[in-house]
This record gives C-alpha cells, structure tokens and sequence, in this order.
C-alpha cells in the first residue's frame, strides 16, 4: 500500500503574481544562481510562460496514471512537476488532459518527459514545458509517490515550491524564499536597467561594469 | 551491379486521404502504439504536415546520388523516406530538389539525415522532415537500395507502407492496415471527444479515466 | 600578465555586403564544402541573420569577462566569435549586453554556450546563434585569448574571418578568400536557377544532373 | 519536516541467493522481458555483480546528505539504490563511504549519478554500478525521500524488491516475484542449455528456433 | 514477400588473411582514409579483432529474427555485421547465438545495436563488436533484406565488402580494393617504422615529418 | 603570420613529484572542488595516470600539425594538452607519436578528441587520456595557438598548470597553488584516513560526519 497526502502549504497567491512579472533569467540571477532546471527542459511554444506552486508527482517511465492522479488532485493554479525518469520517447501529456487542466485552471506542467497533440497545446494556450515532444503513449499501471520533493532537470523541487517558466527556460523558487526572490528580482531589475541606460548612451562593457581595475588586477593588457 | 524495382503497391489514395485526417498521435495510439519514429525526427516547421505511401531509398551518409534517383522515380503523392545512416552533419535536400518534388506534385520528404534551405523549404511548403537542419553538402557517388524495406528512426519502413507525419512526429502504417487504423482513430476520436467533454463538463481524470478501482486495487491511498 | 591585442585586417566592407546576399549553404558549397559550423549552433529565432567579420574571444565556461572585454573593443558591424567550451548550460549573453552590441552596432553574436533572454533579443532583432538557451548565469573571473584563432563548432576561426549566419546555420569564409567565395556563390546561384527552371519545366533530377551514364557505369539497374 | 520510514519487506535471503545464480540477462528474459535498467548504468568493472534488496534513495543532484543517511540505515546485504538526477558530472560516492559499506556488510551500490576511487572501489572489491566515472565533488545540504519508490535508469523500483546487477547491467525484480523469476530462470536457463548443445551438434538458428514456416509464413524465400 | 539472395563473391581467402595483418586504423590510413565505423562501436574487450567478408543483414530495431537467418546461411569466417537502427536499448545477440556461431566457424559479428552475455563470449574468444552492451531481448517478428548493402556506423558496406575490427575500431575494406589497401598498408608500415626509428633516435616531430619549411609558408614563427 | 612563444614558467619539479602522489579526486577536493575537467576525458586504460606541467596546444578539428609542433618544443616531463574542438571521430594521435613522446621524455597527453593505436600505447605505457579511441586519420594543415591558455574538458589550461590524472579523471591545479594543493591534499588524506578507521570499527556515516544535528535542523525525521 501507498499512503500519499497532497496536503502541503503554498506560497501567497499575491506574491506568487508578483513573482510572476520577472523572467525566469532574473529569478534564477537574483536568488543567487540557484534553481534553474536543465536547459533542454522547454516551451512546446516560445510564447509560452506559467508562475504557480508545484504540485509534484513521480511516474514510472511510459506511465502516466499519477499524472491523471495528480489532475485529479491539484488546486487551481497549481503547476504540475512530473519526475517521469527524463525519457524523451514518451508523450505522457496531450490535449485530452490539457482540456482536464484548463478546466481545472491549473497554471501549468513541466514533464521530463515528452508531450504530444502540440498543435491542441498552443491553440488553448496551457503552458507546457517538456523535454521533447513524441507521439508514443503511456500505460497507466504504476503507483508512485505524488506530493513528495521530486528531482527533475538536475534540481529537487518540493511541493508548494513556486515554478517560473517562460522561453528562456525554467526556475525554482523554494516556498520559503518567494518574498526574498521578488525583493532581489527588483533590485536586479533596477541595476540592469541603470545598465541598459548607460549602454544606450554608448559606454562599452568595461566602463559599466567598471571591469578595469579588475582586468588589471587579473594582468589583462589590451592593444 | 545494383538491381532495383520500383514497382510496389500502394494502398488506396481515398484511404490515404482519409487516414490524414488524423494526427499521428492519434494513428499511433490507434493501431496498438506501434510505428512512431523517433522524436528527434522533426517538421523543419511546425505547420507542416504530410500523409502519403512510403517511397523508400537507402543513401550512403553525405551522399544523396540515391535520393535524386528516388526522386526520379516517385509518384504523385508518394511520400520519399531515407535512411541516411542517422547522421547530422550533412543536409541532402534543399530548395533545388525541393522544386523537383513541387513539379513532380510528390507528397513530402523524412529523412534521417539534415535538410538545408530551410527559408526555401517554409516559403515552397514542402513539407520536410528531418533528423536536423546542416548546410553541409553531400557527395553523389555511392548506389544503394531502392525501394527496399530500410530503417529510419528506429522503424522498419517498406514501400507503399504510409507515412502521417505533423507538428508531433512521424508514424508508419503498415500498407495492409490502413483501413484498419481509420476504423480505430475514427473510434478513439470520438472516445476522445466524449472525454474531453467531460473534463468540459469539470469532471477529473480519475472520474473520466474510471481510475477509483484500479487505484484502490494497486494499493493506492490518497488524503 | 596576458598581452592581447585587438588589431587584425578586416575584409572591404562592400565585398563582406556582397557575401551577405549568398546563404549558409550557398557559400559553405561554393567555397568547396568547408567552414561550416557543426549544426547544433543555431538562431535564437529563424529570421535572424549575419554577415560580418570575426572579433575572436575565448571565454572560459561559465564566464563571460572576457566576452563583455570583446565588446568593449569590437568594431561597428564586427561579429563577436565566443569559444567558450561547448558548454550547454550556462547564458553567458542576454539583454543587457545586447543593449550594448546594439548601441556599438555591433553585427551580431555567435557563441558555443547558452544565452538568455530570448524574448528581449527577437525584440531588439540583435542576430545571435548559439548551442543553448539557458537561464544560468556566469560569473567574471578569468581572463583569456582575444582576437586569436579559435576553436567553435568543429572550425577554427581566425580574427577578421567572416562569419555568414542564417536559418540553416554558420559557415566561416576565411579573410583571403572573400571575393573567391563571392565569386563562386555567384556562379552557384546561377546554376541553380537553371537546375530550378528545369525542374519546374518537369525534368527529373537524373536528367537535370545528368546521372544517365553515371549511375551506369555504377551498375544501377532501374526497372 | 520530512518524516521517512526504513522500515520495509524484504524478500527470504535464501531466494535472493538462489536469484543470484542467474544473470541478469536470463532473469530479465525470464519475467517477460521487464526491469532492466538502462545500459548506460555500468559496473566499475566488469568483474563485480551483485544480488540484493534495494534500499531506495533521492539525492539532490550534487549533494550526497541523504545517501550517508541510507548506508546508516541499511542492512547487510542490502543494495543501495540512488536516485540522483541522471548527473554525469559528479562522484557521490567513493572509497571513504565504500569502507562504510563494506564494514556494514551492505551488497553493493547502483547510482544514477557518478563515482570515484574506482581504484579503490576494485581493491575493496565492492561492487558499484553507476552512470559515470567523475572526480567532481558533492555537498551535504538537502534532505529527500528515503526508502521510497525511486526512477532510475528508466524504471521505478521500490523499497524490497530485488536488484540482479553484472557485467551486462541491471535488472529489478518485484519483492512479490521472486520466486516466479527464479523459476522461469531455470526453465530458460533449461532450455538455453538445450540450444547450445544443438547448436555445438552443427545445427543452424533457423532448425534450432524452428524458424522454417515462420520465415515461410511472413513471405521470406532464401536462395 | 520477399525474395533474398545470399550469394555474393568473396575476396580471396589468403588475402583476407593477409589483410588481417594490418590494424584498422593502418588500413584506413592506407586506402586513403575511407571506411571507418563511428567510433562508438566498441569491441566487447579490448583483445579481440576480426577480418573477414561482410555477411550483411537488417534487422528492424529489437528484432533478431534476421539475425538468426543470417547466422544459418553465413558461410565459415565470414563477419555477420548487423544494420538494427542504431539502437541501444536492445542486446540481439548472446551466449547462445554466439555458440551457433563459433560451431559454424563464422569470423565475428559487427552490430549498431546491443549485445549481452559479455561474459560468456569473452569465454568464448568470439570476437563481437557492437554500440552497446544490453540485457535488454528482442523480438523474432519482421523480416528485411539480406545479403543487400547496408548502413552502419555512418558507412555503406556491401556484402563481400572486408571487415577488420581490432582494439581501435573497424573498418570496411571494398571487396575489390583488397589487394590495394595490403599493399599500401605494407608501404604504410615500412614509413611507421622507419619514423618511429628516428624518434627513437631522437628526432622531433618537426624533423621527422619535415615539417620546417611548411610551417614557415604557413607563417608559423616559435620563439 | 601566427607569432608564438614556447617559455613560461614551471612550477618546482619535487612539489610536482611530490603533488602526484594524490590522486585526482583528492587534489579536486583539497582546492575546493575547482578544476575537474568533464568525465568524458578518459584514460585510455584505467591503470594510466600521470602528473605534469601542462604545455597547451590548440589543434585545428581533424589537423594535428599543431600537436607534432608542440612535441617537438615540449619539456621533459611535459604533459602535452590539447585543444582539439571536442570532436570524438579523429584519431590524432597513435604509437608513432608516442614514441616521439616516449623519446622525448614527456609525462603524458591529453586531448578532447581521440587517439588510436591503443594496443601499441598500453604496451608502451605511456599514458594518454582522450575523449574517444577513433582509427579516423587527421591532416596537416592549420597553424594555431601554443602555450596559450585553452580550453578543455570544461576548464581552461595555462601553460604551466599541473595536470593530475588517473583512472578517475583529470584534474588541472594552477601553477601558483600547487603548494597549496599538495598542503590540502595531505590533511584530506589525513582526514580521510581517520574516516575510514572510523568506519572500519563500525560506526555508521552519520556519526562519522556529526550528521545528527545537521539532519534535526533541516527537518528529518527518521524511523
């Protein structure tokens, strides 16, 4: 028997949106480098982003009966994360459960596994990140852990941890970092526009980033 | 000395027209999850879609003298397929034979091999798929099998067999199953239709999938 | 202490604007199947293009001090060239630097690691191709080679090479060889028109290429 | 928090050894073809085998905290079995923790992630399996799931069921289907036997799997 | 149905004797750098090599029964070298295959797909090289061409065509080059010697290869 | 014209004796987890291992002109490293250089592309650690950078840091903290040795690494 509960606390949904209006580059930068998901972890579509709490889910390899589990279970809002075993030749996903979650008004799903019924996915506009897209079905045998701190793309996320994803790729913010993300993302913001002004005014890169005493330090000689 | 017949049959065009009614995803699950090609043989763009008998030529890799042969020969419609050996770094297919396909009103090109001239391709809408996108030019020296089952991205192609290939990936249909594989997509459609209505209609996966009883059977208990 | 220096010959300006109108593919065949990059360098978006000389840069992974050091000295309508281990995940180049190649009109950015900030960049239209997409950041640490011959993509690129980019890929055309390429993409192109024509008027490609008596000689037999 | 239990079934010793007779080429064959693990999950050296209960745990990519806890926590004979990200570039466990593992009489340790020592791992003779051969360190920092079901190698496997490791890979085989692997096993082990001798008698594959009308009755005819 | 041929002319005995003096990359070397297998098909270990004629067949992915035709009609030390797709996930070839192989005297067996029971055919000095060691078993379902040329590992061997395969990688040798490529790796050889005779000496590279005067045309200057 | 200058500085030939007596994984850790070069680079047979000032050369992909020059030029007890466009299908290096390098005295090679001729190295026991074995043969064409800092493996090498390698991996120290890492090293091992008695006498790792209070602060809870 497996005794799973998908009771777990979520960040504040207002923070959660403020969150939401920094890219997931900046998020990543301003907590300090820390929960960016492998690169090849992407959009089925470029014009596609999502912020929401990750309601996790483990399912074995070619199995998707925790994921529909997993539907079943999740609060609107909520991002789906599937720790599906990152195995490309597998579509776990399509536009069947997509209509599932767009009626559940769930925020979202990011699978290291593969996705299909791409054409169905952009004209309902659900965000949805994979690492491939296929065709070949999944069986739904397998129980697994659901709600647990799941690994996928080389980060372990944990249930209520926020998501934030859009073309660059995908970020994890832990529930308890959210306030201090948002807080360093606008200060981020705030210098790197100061930078972007500066280089519109035509100073190169060694004056804005003042890299000269720095070069210097390092021996650097430029001709 | 090479000899090859290209003399095959090929399935009934009215059923090939119907067959292309459905997506790939949908054939793949329709015939028992059989005959999808890898996913990483994939439309040059996401529009393009193709359903036509498999006009089969093995090329020897960064060699395309077989595939100009092939091209030759086709029929109307026939939908040309390589095995090129799986290999990127060489685009066997650009704007030129493009235009030879256009004239000889043939169906599409997959390939496991590059293709180049992707502008072209987009703006001619031939639909082409492929393994990459390569400028690297191929040589026309080695002869090779014609119209002979190959294999292309882990599938035994023969000729005549159809290929349905759109945004999500390729599938093979065996030549004597394409009535049949009508039959079951025109069944799994509606199923579908009636499926998404019900997720429409705010039911969950675990209601619409029946998954109360096989979850309770393998041992699954949700709070 | 490292002694680099930024001075190397350029190619006329007008004969690089000249190059700009052949493609990838054309140019890479014309100058006798060489320079081009492996295939996993590719646009942000499929519309971006380039044509200009190399401003050589070797950036050790997950560093970009010495990318934002190539900026700073780079020429207008130079393409900065990054050698930077062929490393996937790490974006070493994003919006605010490309505020500064814009502001130096710069003529665009090649690079075997990641970028970010996607969105800005097809907004900005700054052409750049890279290997990744990734959110993670560098840091500035370690100076290295500038404006040397460098390793990227399987070529090797020397300071003043120029650089030709478009939806197919990158082919490098080396500094002496310009006008030859030029020359020779030219006579290409008019062939291919011919090829073209001829394939609308209903020629096959045996006929077009002429591969009666060569694939007889091979031993092919057709029936 | 994260509240874990250690406490789980293990299937009798005295099966576990029989099992170990067994390759794991013959017991994957013999539970119809289920539970192998991907190849790319090799021994150290392909002397070392191993037969043992596995004792399941999720480690944060580049963070070994949790594996520490499992050698703690396991019984002799037990197979560590970590679930680690699918990470190359990190060598979680080496001749350090290996003399732990040899004093608590554990059975040997499969990883999805990397090893080190492996100088050491050979003398000690402990047999490891793991995905990589990396000197990269790892960190203490981040707690997870322990003796819960785990994806590995592209198969889940729980807490109990059994691990058949050898030179050719490795297979998982359900706690509740011991008994039956190891039956069939003989039987096929049987009937392997029986091949050979016809096969060292001088008959051919097509006599020995009585391939004639098969062959026949898909339409093959050899000259 | 499908009507195959397994007659096809061998080089002379004696000859392919001879050539197995030479290792694979001397003969490569020799014939002009042509015919070698990618890189990633391995010998089971290091000690074994083969020479002999190609007896080639396909095989659909995780699909064997061709193979076992193959085996019946091969004659005494002719190489069976499987075209299966490129495919890991799958051993097609073991122990007991491997006995009908060594009772019928065949010289080895090349595959791009797995093989298992490395054990065993280490024992038994079979020499098999493949792109993988797999338990994963396969299927006796599809049949395909034999005896017909063929693609693997990025080149098109005939049946006839020579295979030497040692600790380096393999190599295909023409059927009519044979003679050619003996006496030019016999010349190759005597150079090797005569430069390694010099190094051994004392010399440098830059004395032994000449190379002083085109590094200076190249414009090479080494303080 | 390509300038470039053979001298730079070496560290102390007894603190590079005395540094070689750790192995890779140790010195990696002992600076702070800096300097593993990617796990793909391997030694050609797990008992090679070597430790020397580095001498960098970076090779055009497919051209090893650049690597006879820096064998001609390199030191006794030089380690050659090459940067060679992390390119598996070249072999570029084999028995004939190696004796150039065996006469000459030097400590070993590194390359991220591939070598040939493994039975002849083994046998002359000079240690080469590559990214691939490949028979593919290279040209002599393309000057390039010597004794510049490179890139390989994911790090960058100056002429002069110290390259440590074993059956592990390659670890590159820089020239001015070889002390440093020797001082590092020899606590490690101290340390390390102390663990390992620890373990001997049966005590579990989370005593050994005072994990208790760790795991309490962080939340878990074990039973």
């Amino acid at each position: 028997m497996l005794h799973v509960s998908t009771k777990f606390d979520r960040p504040d949904p207002a923070l959660i949106k403020e969150l939401g209006q920094y890219s997931s580059a900046t998020i990543h930068e301003a907590q300090g480098r820390l929960g960016a998901l492998d690169s090849a972890i992407k959009p089925v579509d470029h014009t596609m982003s999502l912020c929401g709490p990750a309601f996790t889910v483990v399912c074995a390899p070619r199995d998707n009966i925790m994921l529909q589990v997993a539907i079943s279970y999740a609060q609107p809002s909520d991002v789906i994360v599937v720790s599906g075993g990152a195995y490309t030749e597998a579509g776990s996903f399509g536009d069947v459960l997509a209509n599932a979650c767009v009626s559940r008004q769930l925020g979202g799903l990011i699978t290291d596994t593969g996705v299909r019924d791409t054409a169905e996915l952009r004209e309902l506009g659900f965000p949805v990140f994979s690492l491939s897209v296929s065709i070949k079905g999944t069986v739904k045998e397998t129980i697994g852990p659901l709600c647990e701190p799941i690994l996928i793309g080389g980060e372990l996320v944990r249930p209520g941890d926020v998501m934030r994803a859009d073309a660059d790729g995908v970020v994890v913010v832990r529930r308890e970092d959210v306030a201090s993300a948002i807080h360093k993302s606008r200060e981020r913001i705030a210098a790197e526009d100061g930078y972007i002004a500066e280089y519109r005014a035509g100073k190169t890169p060694i004056e804005v980033s003042k890299l000269g005493p720095v070069l210097e330090a390092k021996g650097l000689v430029v001709d």
